[in-house]
């Protein structure tokens, strides 16, 4: 089969890869249907050392089941399925509290001790099948695809930022901060409105992303960063929002997040650190009771709550993808992601 | 009156200074019952610079009522009250919250932008006393000697451990693990047992302190530190502690806190931070949506809800005061809480 591997910095490449096949009965294989680049794929894409083996890569999908092992029980060929971005084994005592991204089983795609490869591919191996995939019931992959995209953003970025808001405590009437308009950004201003907020402050600089912003629910758009873009926060919030959304995870956007955060707020972060040590003291979280917490996001655990309003139209995420790519043509996909031509870019196999 | 100053590391004076006066129609003079020494007024008595004027020191105390301002309308001469260590005005959003530590009029004693001096005195001046101040009716400051101690403990340490407590999520059944032997880990302690938890890992190596850490609640009690003591408490909790309570506030107690927590947990810190950076990205917090929170504890909100217990004997916080001295005396109680001689000082006038 086709599938996705990174061999370096920039280097990403359609090769022919062995075909998934079933090594444990509780597996499933996926004929992948949609596939999509995530900003965090961006991080390899900036900084993998060249290889000459290479790596698979992606972490999206949602796909058709078309072989289940033995012990899979709640799966059979022909169903359709959304992939998050984190296997789980449904069993454990982290799966069962909703936290399956720390599933003591499980792991991520692409992990070569958990023998996984990636979602820009053909198809893929899903261990613990069960515990991973989520079946919705009704779609046609073939006819459907006007919801295809919608249902691709419950693999990570929808529920990412819906962790975000609830991490973050998001309620009637609630005054939230969205730091970043990537995807994530975008999806965490649109759950933050689900969640019944009434002011929604989205920080980002790309006219055409706070637009979206703003259609999902954003009230204000500060496009300032650094000390700037804090007074304009302080300001509009009248000295700080209660709930700070950091959907960047780089570390200015950390300082940002600080800087605007009410005394005895929270700070409620999903985008993947890219630093390790950051102010927690009495200057930063300590004095004022800061609460700091996030994660990767358990989207396992969203998705059923999720889906119902993706099925009737109620919410739109799928419209943060804006440029489609054929697989073969991913390197392409991933070049716009990175020169931030496309907010997000799906993939059709 | 006297009261005590420091005029540079390790140079505590009792001095004679102005009796305090009214200043603010909203002020109260609180003559000093009891006043103590807290851990953290060892970091100045370890680092402060010499100077020749001195400053005044101490933010613990239970006194009684000599006179109040014409808009204090909660207190009267001869009233008995315990002061918080934050000086709070009672009316703005984050009093109304409960946050009186945030308060946005208050502040803390011994500030001189908020004109304030210090409880290790014979008299105070208290500001926003109707916010500040609790009355606890029907003490005696002259006949009820055996209570004083456990008063005291609600001006601080008690709240401090509770609020570490709360802020960690204790609740029937909960495995807890505190960071520190000190008197907030000993009140943590007792708060942890207070609220329902079934086990209590207290992580110290006093053995006179951990003794009371037993009688206090602790199940265990775990004197190793660094990795070996991290691999105790794992062992111990079988993967790590849901709620950790960090009551030191040094970066290896930090680090002791990362290192026992459970994925998905908390670690809910009391004790003052000496250090503004640590680590909390995907290796430390992030990985497993670790929850950091705490700060200096609004005890004024939670003075009411702690007292029954203590004015009906059913805990006894005061057992962590090990040694009293006279206000002329004070220098010797902070050696003995430098010199680890003594766990807590109170202060009599």
């Amino acid at each position: 089969m086709r599938a996705t591997y990174i061999y370096g910095a920039g280097d990403i490449r359609v090769i022919d890869a062995p075909d998934p096949v079933l090594q444990q009965p509780g597996d499933a294989i996926v004929r992948v249907v949609r596939a999509c680049v995530c900003g965090s794929d961006l991080h390899p894409y900036h900084s993998r050392p060249t290889s000459t083996v290479g790596s698979s890569i992606g972490h999206e999908f949602i796909g058709v089941v078309e072989e289940a092992g033995d012990e899979v029980s709640t799966l059979s060929r022909g169903d359709f399925v959304i992939a998050p971005f984190a296997v789980s084994c449904g069993r454990c005592e982290f799966c069962r509290a909703g936290l399956q991204t720390s599933c003591a089983n499980g792991g991520f795609w692409n992990d070569a001790g958990l023998g996984t490869t990636g979602g820009q591919a053909e198809a893929v191996r899903v261990p613990f099948a069960d515990g991973t995939l989520v079946k919705v019931p009704g779609v046609d992959a073939g006819t459907d695809v006007a919801l295809l995209a919608s249902l691709l953003t419950l693999s990570d970025v929808y529920g990412t930022g819906w962790h975000a808001a609830v991490l973050g405590g998001v309620t009637e009437g609630s005054t939230v901060a969205v730091i970043g308009d990537g995807a994530v950004g975008l999806m965490a201003v649109l759950s933050a409105k689900q969640l019944g907020a009434e002011r929604i402050v989205l920080m980002g600089r790309h006219r055409a992303r706070t637009d979206l912003g703003r259609e999902f629910g954003a009230t204000d758009v500060v496009a300032a960063r650094g000390d700037e873009g804090i007074a304009t926060v302080l300001d509009l919030t009248a000295g700080g929002s209660p709930i700070v959304l950091e959907a960047v995870g780089h570390l200015p956007a950390y300082h940002q997040a600080v800087g605007i955060v009410r005394p005895g707020g929270v700070i409620s972060r999903v985008g993947a650190p890219q630093y390790e040590d950051a102010p927690v003291g009495f200057g930063s979280l300590f004095r004022h009771n800061i609460t700091l917490n996030g994660g990767p996001a358990p989207v396992r655990a969203y998705i059923e709550q999720l889906l119902p309003d993706v099925l009737d139209g109620t919410v739109d995420p799928g419209k943060v993808f804006d440029l489609t790519v054929d697989l073969d043509d991913i390197p392409r996909g991933y070049a716009a992601m990175d020169q931030r031509t496309a907010l997000k870019v799906m993939v059709t196999s």
